[in-house]
Protein backbone atom coordinates (compact mmCIF):
# COMPACT_ATOMS: atom_id res chain seq x y z
CA UNK A 1 0.00 0.00 0.00
CA UNK A 2 1.26 3.11 -0.95
CA UNK A 3 0.67 6.72 -0.09
CA UNK A 4 1.52 10.08 -2.28
CA UNK A 5 2.32 13.44 -0.95
CA UNK A 6 2.39 16.71 -3.09
CA UNK A 7 4.16 19.68 -1.12
CA UNK A 8 3.02 22.40 -3.29
CA UNK A 9 4.82 25.95 -3.17
CA UNK A 10 4.66 28.56 -5.00
CA UNK A 11 8.38 28.04 -5.65
CA UNK A 12 8.77 24.49 -6.55
CA UNK A 13 6.47 20.97 -5.89
CA UNK A 14 7.77 17.95 -3.73
CA UNK A 15 6.13 14.78 -4.50
CA UNK A 16 6.68 11.96 -3.09
CA UNK A 17 5.45 8.36 -2.16
CA UNK A 18 5.47 6.34 0.66
CA UNK A 19 4.55 2.92 2.30
CA UNK A 20 2.84 2.24 5.02
CA UNK A 21 5.02 3.09 7.55
CA UNK A 22 5.48 6.73 5.87
CA UNK A 23 8.76 6.17 4.24
CA UNK A 24 9.37 7.91 1.20
CA UNK A 25 9.93 5.12 -1.32
CA UNK A 26 10.74 7.83 -4.04
CA UNK A 27 10.47 11.63 -4.74
CA UNK A 28 11.13 14.46 -7.37
CA UNK A 29 10.85 17.86 -6.86
CA UNK A 30 10.38 20.05 -9.92
CA UNK A 31 9.90 24.25 -10.42
CA UNK A 32 6.22 25.51 -10.25
CA UNK A 33 5.56 26.57 -13.48
CA UNK A 34 1.88 27.11 -15.26
CA UNK A 35 -0.56 25.05 -13.48
CA UNK A 36 -1.34 22.75 -16.43
CA UNK A 37 2.45 21.83 -16.94
CA UNK A 38 3.07 21.45 -13.10
CA UNK A 39 0.35 19.55 -12.50
CA UNK A 40 0.77 17.31 -15.35
CA UNK A 41 4.76 16.81 -13.74
CA UNK A 42 2.96 15.47 -10.89
CA UNK A 43 0.77 13.29 -12.24
CA UNK A 44 3.10 11.49 -14.45
CA UNK A 45 5.59 10.47 -11.42
CA UNK A 46 1.75 9.33 -9.30
CA UNK A 47 1.34 7.31 -12.63
CA UNK A 48 4.70 5.07 -12.40
CA UNK A 49 2.89 3.58 -8.65
CA UNK A 50 -0.30 1.34 -9.74
CA UNK A 51 -0.15 0.54 -6.11
CA UNK A 52 -1.23 4.48 -4.99
CA UNK A 53 -3.80 4.47 -2.76
CA UNK A 54 -4.31 7.94 -1.77
CA UNK A 55 -3.30 10.93 -2.10
CA UNK A 56 -2.23 14.26 0.58
CA UNK A 57 -2.07 17.31 -1.20
CA UNK A 58 -0.95 20.58 1.10
CA UNK A 59 -1.08 23.68 -1.39
CA UNK A 60 0.05 26.97 -1.42
CA UNK A 61 -2.79 29.48 -1.07
CA UNK A 62 -5.41 30.91 -0.47
CA UNK A 63 -7.38 27.95 -1.23
CA UNK A 64 -10.93 26.32 -1.18
CA UNK A 65 -11.52 24.20 1.75
CA UNK A 66 -15.15 24.10 2.14
CA UNK A 67 -16.40 20.94 0.91
CA UNK A 68 -19.85 22.33 0.11
CA UNK A 69 -18.25 25.10 -2.27
CA UNK A 70 -18.22 24.68 -6.28
CA UNK A 71 -14.53 25.72 -5.80
CA UNK A 72 -13.85 22.74 -3.88
CA UNK A 73 -10.08 21.78 -4.50
CA UNK A 74 -9.11 25.20 -6.33
CA UNK A 75 -6.47 27.59 -5.57
CA UNK A 76 -8.29 31.05 -5.37
CA UNK A 77 -7.25 34.64 -5.88
CA UNK A 78 -3.20 33.95 -5.35
CA UNK A 79 -0.97 36.47 -6.47
CA UNK A 80 0.79 33.67 -8.05
CA UNK A 81 0.86 34.33 -12.00
CA UNK A 82 -1.41 31.93 -13.70
CA UNK A 83 -2.09 29.79 -10.71
CA UNK A 84 -5.87 32.24 -9.54
CA UNK A 85 -8.96 29.39 -9.85
CA UNK A 86 -7.08 26.44 -10.87
CA UNK A 87 -9.05 23.20 -10.06
CA UNK A 88 -5.86 21.84 -8.16
CA UNK A 89 -7.50 18.53 -6.94
CA UNK A 90 -9.99 17.96 -9.87
CA UNK A 91 -7.48 18.19 -12.14
CA UNK A 92 -5.58 16.03 -10.49
CA UNK A 93 -8.71 13.40 -9.57
CA UNK A 94 -9.44 13.51 -13.78
CA UNK A 95 -5.74 11.73 -14.25
CA UNK A 96 -5.73 9.83 -10.87
CA UNK A 97 -8.63 8.69 -9.74
CA UNK A 98 -7.80 8.40 -5.82
CA UNK A 99 -9.41 9.78 -2.46
CA UNK A 100 -7.55 12.83 -2.26
CA UNK A 101 -6.92 15.10 1.17
CA UNK A 102 -6.43 19.09 0.48
CA UNK A 103 -5.09 21.47 2.70
CA UNK A 104 -2.50 24.48 3.10
CA UNK A 105 1.36 24.34 2.83
CA UNK A 106 1.63 25.31 6.66
CA UNK A 107 -1.18 22.70 7.55
CA UNK A 108 0.55 19.90 5.75
CA UNK A 109 3.95 20.75 7.66
CA UNK A 110 1.75 21.00 10.86
CA UNK A 111 -0.33 17.66 10.60
CA UNK A 112 3.37 16.25 9.85
CA UNK A 113 5.18 17.58 12.91
CA UNK A 114 1.73 16.60 15.43
CA UNK A 115 2.41 13.27 13.31
CA UNK A 116 5.73 12.74 14.30
CA UNK A 117 5.41 13.52 17.77
CA UNK A 118 3.14 11.08 17.98
CA UNK A 119 5.32 8.09 16.83
CA UNK A 120 7.94 9.88 19.35
CA UNK A 121 5.09 8.44 21.99
CA UNK A 122 4.65 11.95 22.64
CA UNK A 123 1.40 12.46 21.89
CA UNK A 124 0.12 16.02 21.49
CA UNK A 125 -3.70 17.45 21.45
CA UNK A 126 -2.71 20.92 19.75
CA UNK A 127 0.18 22.02 17.76
CA UNK A 128 1.02 25.37 15.56
CA UNK A 129 3.05 25.71 13.25
CA UNK A 130 4.61 28.62 11.59
CA UNK A 131 6.57 29.10 8.21
CA UNK A 132 8.95 31.82 8.24
CA UNK A 133 10.60 32.41 4.87
CA UNK A 134 9.34 33.85 1.91
CA UNK A 135 6.20 34.73 3.37
CA UNK A 136 4.65 34.06 6.89
CA UNK A 137 1.90 31.24 7.13
CA UNK A 138 0.75 29.05 10.46
CA UNK A 139 -0.83 25.72 10.61
CA UNK A 140 -2.68 24.63 13.46
CA UNK A 141 -3.76 21.36 14.78
CA UNK A 142 -6.43 21.62 17.50
CA UNK A 143 -7.67 18.46 19.05
CA UNK A 144 -6.39 16.48 15.99
CA UNK A 145 -7.78 18.93 13.29
CA UNK A 146 -7.18 21.48 11.53
CA UNK A 147 -9.30 24.34 12.27
CA UNK A 148 -11.05 26.97 10.02
CA UNK A 149 -15.10 27.33 9.35
CA UNK A 150 -15.20 29.65 6.51
CA UNK A 151 -11.76 29.36 5.69
CA UNK A 152 -8.17 28.33 6.19
CA UNK A 153 -6.30 30.42 8.67
CA UNK A 154 -4.16 33.34 7.58
CA UNK A 155 -1.73 34.17 10.50
CA UNK A 156 0.83 35.44 8.51
CA UNK A 157 -1.20 38.66 8.02
CA UNK A 158 -1.64 39.93 11.98
CA UNK A 159 -0.78 43.49 13.55
CA UNK A 160 1.91 43.59 15.84
CA UNK A 161 3.19 46.51 18.31
CA UNK A 162 6.27 48.23 16.89
CA UNK A 163 9.96 47.37 17.63
CA UNK A 164 10.79 50.36 19.56
CA UNK A 165 14.20 50.54 16.80
CA UNK A 166 12.19 49.59 13.76
CA UNK A 167 9.76 52.76 13.83
CA UNK A 168 10.89 53.66 10.37
CA UNK A 169 10.16 50.90 8.48
CA UNK A 170 7.00 50.86 6.40
CA UNK A 171 7.02 46.74 5.97
CA UNK A 172 6.73 44.84 2.64
CA UNK A 173 3.53 43.44 2.84
CA UNK A 174 1.69 44.61 -0.48
CA UNK A 175 -1.32 44.29 1.37
CA UNK A 176 -0.81 45.56 5.08
CA UNK A 177 2.44 47.29 4.94
CA UNK A 178 3.38 46.08 8.72
CA UNK A 179 1.77 43.15 9.34
CA UNK A 180 3.62 40.10 10.73
CA UNK A 181 4.91 38.89 6.89
CA UNK A 182 5.31 42.60 5.91
CA UNK A 183 7.86 43.05 9.17
CA UNK A 184 9.54 39.36 9.62
CA UNK A 185 9.27 37.55 6.44
CA UNK A 186 12.76 36.89 5.32
CA UNK A 187 12.72 39.38 2.09
CA UNK A 188 12.53 42.41 5.14
CA UNK A 189 16.55 41.90 5.91
CA UNK A 190 16.75 42.90 2.53
CA UNK A 191 14.23 45.61 2.09
CA UNK A 192 15.89 46.96 5.91
CA UNK A 193 19.61 46.51 5.24
CA UNK A 194 19.98 45.90 1.57
CA UNK A 195 21.75 42.09 2.60
CA UNK A 196 19.97 38.90 1.83
CA UNK A 197 19.25 37.25 5.51
CA UNK A 198 21.23 34.57 4.51
CA UNK A 199 24.24 36.85 4.57
CA UNK A 200 22.81 38.99 8.00
CA UNK A 201 25.23 37.49 10.87
CA UNK A 202 22.95 36.05 14.18
CA UNK A 203 24.69 38.96 15.70
CA UNK A 204 22.94 41.78 14.04
CA UNK A 205 20.23 43.85 15.66
CA UNK A 206 17.69 42.91 12.84
CA UNK A 207 17.80 39.51 14.16
CA UNK A 208 16.24 40.68 17.51
CA UNK A 209 14.05 42.94 15.76
CA UNK A 210 12.33 40.15 13.53
CA UNK A 211 12.42 38.05 16.47
CA UNK A 212 10.01 40.32 18.29
CA UNK A 213 7.92 40.12 16.32
CA UNK A 214 7.99 36.54 15.45
CA UNK A 215 7.25 36.04 19.72
CA UNK A 216 4.41 38.57 19.38
CA UNK A 217 2.77 36.01 16.95
CA UNK A 218 3.45 32.97 19.17
CA UNK A 219 2.15 34.96 21.81
CA UNK A 220 -1.20 35.49 19.54
CA UNK A 221 -1.71 31.85 19.04
CA UNK A 222 -0.76 31.01 22.10
CA UNK A 223 -3.65 33.00 23.72
CA UNK A 224 -5.76 31.69 21.09
CA UNK A 225 -5.33 28.23 21.13
CA UNK A 226 -3.26 27.51 24.25
CA UNK A 227 -1.28 24.91 21.92
CA UNK A 228 1.25 22.61 23.38
CA UNK A 229 4.23 23.39 20.78
CA UNK A 230 4.66 25.73 18.63
CA UNK A 231 6.89 24.71 15.74
CA UNK A 232 8.69 27.50 14.03
CA UNK A 233 10.56 26.57 10.41
CA UNK A 234 11.13 27.72 7.16
CA UNK A 235 14.33 29.51 6.24
CA UNK A 236 14.70 32.28 8.68
CA UNK A 237 14.53 29.45 12.00
CA UNK A 238 17.37 28.52 13.56
CA UNK A 239 17.99 27.24 17.06
CA UNK A 240 20.14 30.45 18.13
CA UNK A 241 17.19 32.38 16.37
CA UNK A 242 14.26 30.81 18.66
CA UNK A 243 16.33 31.76 21.39
CA UNK A 244 16.07 34.81 20.64
CA UNK A 245 12.06 34.75 20.14
CA UNK A 246 12.04 32.40 23.63
CA UNK A 247 13.67 35.25 25.47
CA UNK A 248 11.26 38.08 23.87
CA UNK A 249 8.04 35.80 24.30
CA UNK A 250 9.02 35.74 28.06
CA UNK A 251 9.32 39.09 28.72
CA UNK A 252 6.60 40.43 26.18
CA UNK A 253 4.19 37.13 27.77
CA UNK A 254 5.09 38.21 31.77
CA UNK A 255 4.33 35.09 32.42
CA UNK A 256 0.10 35.22 32.25
CA UNK A 257 -0.34 32.24 31.29
CA UNK A 258 1.72 29.45 32.04
CA UNK A 259 3.53 27.58 28.93
CA UNK A 260 6.03 25.20 30.46
CA UNK A 261 9.51 25.01 29.35
CA UNK A 262 10.22 27.59 26.77
CA UNK A 263 12.61 24.98 25.52
CA UNK A 264 10.66 22.27 25.11
CA UNK A 265 7.27 25.00 23.74
CA UNK A 266 9.16 26.79 21.24
CA UNK A 267 10.26 24.41 19.14
CA UNK A 268 12.34 23.34 15.36
CA UNK A 269 10.88 21.08 13.37
CA UNK A 270 11.58 17.84 14.34
CA UNK A 271 10.99 15.74 11.10
CA UNK A 272 14.24 16.54 9.50
CA UNK A 273 15.63 18.04 6.22
CA UNK A 274 12.08 19.98 5.47
CA UNK A 275 10.19 16.65 5.60
CA UNK A 276 6.70 17.52 7.68
CA UNK A 277 4.65 18.50 4.75
CA UNK A 278 5.28 15.11 3.24
CA UNK A 279 5.02 12.84 6.22
CA UNK A 280 1.60 15.05 6.70
CA UNK A 281 0.53 14.29 3.79
CA UNK A 282 0.77 10.92 3.61
CA UNK A 283 -0.65 10.51 6.97
CA UNK A 284 -4.01 12.79 5.58
CA UNK A 285 -3.92 10.94 2.51
CA UNK A 286 -4.28 7.68 5.09
CA UNK A 287 -7.00 9.85 6.31
CA UNK A 288 -9.03 10.21 2.87
CA UNK A 289 -9.04 6.64 2.24
CA UNK A 290 -10.55 5.31 5.55
CA UNK A 291 -12.91 8.14 6.18
CA UNK B 1 -36.53 19.00 34.54
CA UNK B 2 -34.42 22.26 35.86
CA UNK B 3 -31.25 23.59 34.92
CA UNK B 4 -28.83 26.29 36.46
CA UNK B 5 -26.09 28.63 35.67
CA UNK B 6 -23.69 30.58 37.28
CA UNK B 7 -22.09 33.54 35.69
CA UNK B 8 -19.45 34.36 38.40
CA UNK B 9 -17.93 37.83 37.51
CA UNK B 10 -15.38 39.32 39.44
CA UNK B 11 -18.07 42.22 40.54
CA UNK B 12 -21.32 39.91 40.83
CA UNK B 13 -22.49 36.75 40.47
CA UNK B 14 -25.64 35.89 38.50
CA UNK B 15 -27.23 32.83 39.34
CA UNK B 16 -30.40 31.17 37.09
CA UNK B 17 -32.83 28.63 36.80
CA UNK B 18 -34.37 27.63 33.76
CA UNK B 19 -36.69 24.41 32.36
CA UNK B 20 -35.72 22.50 29.05
CA UNK B 21 -36.18 25.14 26.87
CA UNK B 22 -34.25 27.50 28.68
CA UNK B 23 -36.50 29.60 29.72
CA UNK B 24 -35.71 31.25 33.02
CA UNK B 25 -37.54 30.37 36.18
CA UNK B 26 -36.03 32.29 38.68
CA UNK B 27 -32.58 33.84 38.95
CA UNK B 28 -30.78 36.00 41.51
CA UNK B 29 -27.60 38.78 41.47
CA UNK B 30 -25.64 39.38 44.47
CA UNK B 31 -21.71 41.06 44.90
CA UNK B 32 -19.08 38.52 44.88
CA UNK B 33 -17.48 39.04 48.24
CA UNK B 34 -15.46 36.04 49.43
CA UNK B 35 -15.59 32.69 48.28
CA UNK B 36 -17.24 31.17 51.12
CA UNK B 37 -19.88 33.88 51.46
CA UNK B 38 -20.44 34.09 47.61
CA UNK B 39 -20.66 30.38 46.78
CA UNK B 40 -22.82 29.61 49.55
CA UNK B 41 -25.06 32.34 48.25
CA UNK B 42 -25.29 30.40 45.15
CA UNK B 43 -26.01 27.07 46.42
CA UNK B 44 -28.81 28.10 48.49
CA UNK B 45 -30.63 29.76 45.93
CA UNK B 46 -30.06 26.56 43.84
CA UNK B 47 -31.18 24.47 46.79
CA UNK B 48 -34.90 25.45 46.17
CA UNK B 49 -34.98 23.59 43.05
CA UNK B 50 -35.41 19.71 44.05
CA UNK B 51 -35.64 19.47 40.04
CA UNK B 52 -32.49 20.90 39.57
CA UNK B 53 -30.80 18.72 36.86
CA UNK B 54 -27.50 19.70 36.33
CA UNK B 55 -25.21 23.48 36.37
CA UNK B 56 -23.32 25.16 34.20
CA UNK B 57 -20.73 27.61 35.66
CA UNK B 58 -18.96 30.69 33.72
CA UNK B 59 -16.66 32.14 36.13
CA UNK B 60 -14.14 34.53 35.77
CA UNK B 61 -10.31 33.39 35.45
CA UNK B 62 -8.21 32.59 35.41
CA UNK B 63 -9.59 28.56 35.90
CA UNK B 64 -8.36 25.16 35.64
CA UNK B 65 -9.88 23.46 32.57
CA UNK B 66 -7.65 20.73 32.42
CA UNK B 67 -9.90 17.20 33.84
CA UNK B 68 -7.06 15.52 34.56
CA UNK B 69 -5.38 18.27 36.89
CA UNK B 70 -5.50 18.20 40.64
CA UNK B 71 -6.96 21.58 40.74
CA UNK B 72 -9.50 21.17 38.19
CA UNK B 73 -12.75 23.38 39.13
CA UNK B 74 -10.44 25.68 40.55
CA UNK B 75 -10.27 29.39 40.10
CA UNK B 76 -6.14 29.90 40.17
CA UNK B 77 -3.92 32.69 39.90
CA UNK B 78 -6.62 35.46 39.89
CA UNK B 79 -5.87 39.08 41.84
CA UNK B 80 -9.06 39.03 42.36
CA UNK B 81 -8.55 39.53 46.31
CA UNK B 82 -9.01 36.08 48.30
CA UNK B 83 -9.91 34.07 45.12
CA UNK B 84 -6.78 32.63 44.28
CA UNK B 85 -7.06 29.11 44.02
CA UNK B 86 -10.64 28.75 45.07
CA UNK B 87 -11.99 25.02 44.82
CA UNK B 88 -15.05 26.48 42.91
CA UNK B 89 -16.27 23.56 41.55
CA UNK B 90 -15.40 21.20 44.12
CA UNK B 91 -17.56 23.24 46.90
CA UNK B 92 -21.08 23.49 44.96
CA UNK B 93 -20.40 19.96 44.15
CA UNK B 94 -20.33 19.02 48.10
CA UNK B 95 -23.51 20.77 48.87
CA UNK B 96 -25.42 19.99 44.80
CA UNK B 97 -24.32 16.44 43.86
CA UNK B 98 -25.36 17.59 40.06
CA UNK B 99 -23.51 17.30 37.13
CA UNK B 100 -21.12 20.64 36.24
CA UNK B 101 -19.92 22.10 33.65
CA UNK B 102 -17.56 24.26 34.18
CA UNK B 103 -15.97 27.07 31.67
CA UNK B 104 -15.09 30.20 31.70
CA UNK B 105 -17.15 33.75 31.39
CA UNK B 106 -16.76 34.15 27.59
CA UNK B 107 -16.81 30.89 26.96
CA UNK B 108 -20.19 30.88 28.50
CA UNK B 109 -21.70 33.41 26.79
CA UNK B 110 -19.47 32.42 23.19
CA UNK B 111 -21.68 29.12 23.62
CA UNK B 112 -25.21 31.29 24.77
CA UNK B 113 -24.79 33.05 21.00
CA UNK B 114 -23.93 30.12 19.34
CA UNK B 115 -26.86 28.77 20.46
CA UNK B 116 -29.26 31.14 20.39
CA UNK B 117 -28.15 31.15 16.57
CA UNK B 118 -28.93 27.57 16.20
CA UNK B 119 -32.16 28.27 17.86
CA UNK B 120 -33.05 30.83 15.00
CA UNK B 121 -32.74 28.14 12.50
CA UNK B 122 -29.16 30.27 11.68
CA UNK B 123 -26.34 27.09 12.93
CA UNK B 124 -23.17 27.91 12.62
CA UNK B 125 -20.37 26.04 13.24
CA UNK B 126 -17.63 28.30 14.82
CA UNK B 127 -17.67 31.77 16.89
CA UNK B 128 -15.90 34.20 18.62
CA UNK B 129 -17.71 36.49 21.42
CA UNK B 130 -15.63 39.37 22.93
CA UNK B 131 -16.49 41.37 25.78
CA UNK B 132 -15.03 44.37 26.21
CA UNK B 133 -15.71 45.87 29.45
CA UNK B 134 -13.52 46.46 32.68
CA UNK B 135 -11.36 43.72 31.22
CA UNK B 136 -11.33 42.09 27.81
CA UNK B 137 -11.57 38.55 27.07
CA UNK B 138 -12.91 36.06 24.47
CA UNK B 139 -14.62 32.65 23.91
CA UNK B 140 -14.29 30.58 21.38
CA UNK B 141 -16.93 28.00 19.59
CA UNK B 142 -15.10 26.11 17.04
CA UNK B 143 -16.82 23.33 15.76
CA UNK B 144 -19.18 23.38 18.46
CA UNK B 145 -16.34 22.83 20.81
CA UNK B 146 -14.59 25.22 23.28
CA UNK B 147 -11.02 25.67 22.27
CA UNK B 148 -7.85 25.05 24.33
CA UNK B 149 -5.22 22.54 25.80
CA UNK B 150 -2.97 23.18 28.08
CA UNK B 151 -5.53 26.51 29.96
CA UNK B 152 -8.14 28.39 27.93
CA UNK B 153 -7.83 31.48 26.01
CA UNK B 154 -6.97 34.69 27.42
CA UNK B 155 -7.27 36.91 23.98
CA UNK B 156 -7.41 39.97 25.80
CA UNK B 157 -3.80 40.24 25.99
CA UNK B 158 -2.43 40.09 22.38
CA UNK B 159 -0.07 43.30 21.30
CA UNK B 160 -1.20 45.16 18.67
CA UNK B 161 -0.33 47.98 15.97
CA UNK B 162 -0.51 51.77 17.60
CA UNK B 163 -2.86 53.65 16.51
CA UNK B 164 -0.85 56.81 15.10
CA UNK B 165 -2.56 59.53 17.19
CA UNK B 166 -2.14 57.00 20.67
CA UNK B 167 1.29 57.21 20.54
CA UNK B 168 1.89 58.89 24.38
CA UNK B 169 -0.55 56.48 25.81
CA UNK B 170 1.64 53.77 27.74
CA UNK B 171 -1.58 51.73 28.27
CA UNK B 172 -3.22 50.43 31.80
CA UNK B 173 -2.87 46.47 32.13
CA UNK B 174 -0.21 45.67 35.07
CA UNK B 175 1.20 42.70 32.90
CA UNK B 176 1.97 43.94 29.76
CA UNK B 177 1.21 48.00 29.07
CA UNK B 178 0.03 48.19 25.76
CA UNK B 179 -1.62 45.02 25.28
CA UNK B 180 -5.21 44.80 23.73
CA UNK B 181 -6.92 45.25 27.41
CA UNK B 182 -4.27 47.97 28.31
CA UNK B 183 -5.57 49.88 24.94
CA UNK B 184 -8.75 49.54 25.00
CA UNK B 185 -10.68 48.17 28.01
CA UNK B 186 -13.59 50.58 29.47
CA UNK B 187 -11.18 51.65 32.02
CA UNK B 188 -8.61 53.12 29.30
CA UNK B 189 -11.38 55.87 28.61
CA UNK B 190 -10.51 57.25 32.45
CA UNK B 191 -6.75 57.12 31.84
CA UNK B 192 -6.60 58.97 28.60
CA UNK B 193 -9.60 61.72 29.30
CA UNK B 194 -9.84 61.79 33.28
CA UNK B 195 -13.80 60.89 32.13
CA UNK B 196 -15.46 57.52 32.48
CA UNK B 197 -16.16 56.02 29.17
CA UNK B 198 -20.13 56.24 29.38
CA UNK B 199 -19.66 60.25 29.54
CA UNK B 200 -17.35 60.38 26.63
CA UNK B 201 -19.62 60.97 23.48
CA UNK B 202 -19.18 58.38 20.53
CA UNK B 203 -18.11 61.43 18.31
CA UNK B 204 -14.85 61.71 20.66
CA UNK B 205 -11.91 60.46 18.83
CA UNK B 206 -11.18 58.10 21.29
CA UNK B 207 -13.53 55.92 20.27
CA UNK B 208 -11.85 55.53 16.98
CA UNK B 209 -8.63 54.69 18.20
CA UNK B 210 -10.50 52.09 20.56
CA UNK B 211 -12.35 50.46 17.42
CA UNK B 212 -8.79 50.62 15.97
CA UNK B 213 -7.33 48.05 18.38
CA UNK B 214 -10.80 45.98 18.38
CA UNK B 215 -10.50 45.95 14.87
CA UNK B 216 -7.32 44.41 14.79
CA UNK B 217 -8.51 41.95 17.46
CA UNK B 218 -11.29 41.03 14.97
CA UNK B 219 -8.66 40.32 12.33
CA UNK B 220 -6.14 38.36 14.37
CA UNK B 221 -9.56 35.98 15.38
CA UNK B 222 -10.43 36.08 11.55
CA UNK B 223 -7.18 35.21 10.53
CA UNK B 224 -6.54 32.21 13.17
CA UNK B 225 -10.31 30.35 13.22
CA UNK B 226 -12.16 31.95 10.05
CA UNK B 227 -15.25 32.54 12.46
CA UNK B 228 -19.24 32.92 10.69
CA UNK B 229 -19.03 35.38 13.22
CA UNK B 230 -17.34 37.45 15.62
CA UNK B 231 -19.74 39.22 18.44
CA UNK B 232 -18.72 42.07 20.59
CA UNK B 233 -20.71 42.55 23.93
CA UNK B 234 -20.03 44.08 27.61
CA UNK B 235 -20.17 47.84 28.50
CA UNK B 236 -18.33 49.32 25.63
CA UNK B 237 -20.10 47.52 22.94
CA UNK B 238 -23.05 49.56 20.82
CA UNK B 239 -23.90 49.28 17.33
CA UNK B 240 -22.49 53.04 16.66
CA UNK B 241 -19.38 51.33 18.17
CA UNK B 242 -19.54 48.26 15.96
CA UNK B 243 -20.10 50.50 13.27
CA UNK B 244 -16.45 52.30 13.97
CA UNK B 245 -14.75 48.96 13.99
CA UNK B 246 -16.19 47.49 10.98
CA UNK B 247 -15.01 50.29 9.35
CA UNK B 248 -11.38 49.85 10.45
CA UNK B 249 -11.64 46.05 10.17
CA UNK B 250 -12.16 46.87 6.67
CA UNK B 251 -9.45 49.35 5.87
CA UNK B 252 -7.03 47.11 8.04
CA UNK B 253 -7.81 43.78 6.52
CA UNK B 254 -7.95 45.39 3.13
CA UNK B 255 -9.88 42.40 1.76
CA UNK B 256 -7.05 39.95 1.70
CA UNK B 257 -9.49 37.15 3.17
CA UNK B 258 -13.07 37.22 2.64
CA UNK B 259 -16.06 37.42 5.48
CA UNK B 260 -18.71 38.42 3.81
CA UNK B 261 -21.19 41.17 4.52
CA UNK B 262 -19.72 42.77 7.57
CA UNK B 263 -23.05 43.98 9.24
CA UNK B 264 -23.99 39.72 9.53
CA UNK B 265 -19.83 39.37 10.30
CA UNK B 266 -18.83 41.39 13.36
CA UNK B 267 -22.60 41.81 15.26
CA UNK B 268 -24.01 41.90 18.84
CA UNK B 269 -25.11 39.92 20.96
CA UNK B 270 -28.38 38.91 19.95
CA UNK B 271 -29.80 37.29 23.66
CA UNK B 272 -31.39 40.18 25.10
CA UNK B 273 -30.77 41.41 28.85
CA UNK B 274 -26.45 40.12 28.61
CA UNK B 275 -28.22 37.42 28.87
CA UNK B 276 -26.30 35.08 26.89
CA UNK B 277 -24.08 33.58 29.22
CA UNK B 278 -27.35 32.03 31.70
CA UNK B 279 -28.39 30.63 28.56
CA UNK B 280 -24.87 29.35 27.20
CA UNK B 281 -24.76 28.01 30.80
CA UNK B 282 -27.80 26.01 30.72
CA UNK B 283 -27.12 24.32 27.46
CA UNK B 284 -23.61 23.48 28.75
CA UNK B 285 -25.75 22.20 32.26
CA UNK B 286 -27.51 19.64 29.82
CA UNK B 287 -24.51 18.92 28.27
CA UNK B 288 -22.94 17.53 31.01
CA UNK B 289 -26.00 15.58 32.16
CA UNK B 290 -26.08 13.94 29.02
CA UNK B 291 -22.18 13.43 28.58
Amino acid sequence: MLFGSIEAGGTKFVCAVGNENYQIKESTTFPTTQPQATLDQAINFFQQFPDLKAIGIASFGPIEIRKNSNNYGYVTNTPKPGWSNTDFVGYIKKSLNLPIYWTTDVNGSAYGEWFAYQQQQQPLNSLVYYTIGTGIGAGIVNDGKFIGSIGHPELGHVYLKRHPDDRDFSGICPFHGDCLEGLASGPTFKARLGIAGQDVPLSNHVWDIIAYYVAQAAIQTTLAFRPEKIVIGGGVASETFLEKVRLQFKQLLNDYVSVGDLKQYIVMPIVANNGSATIGDFALAQKALTE
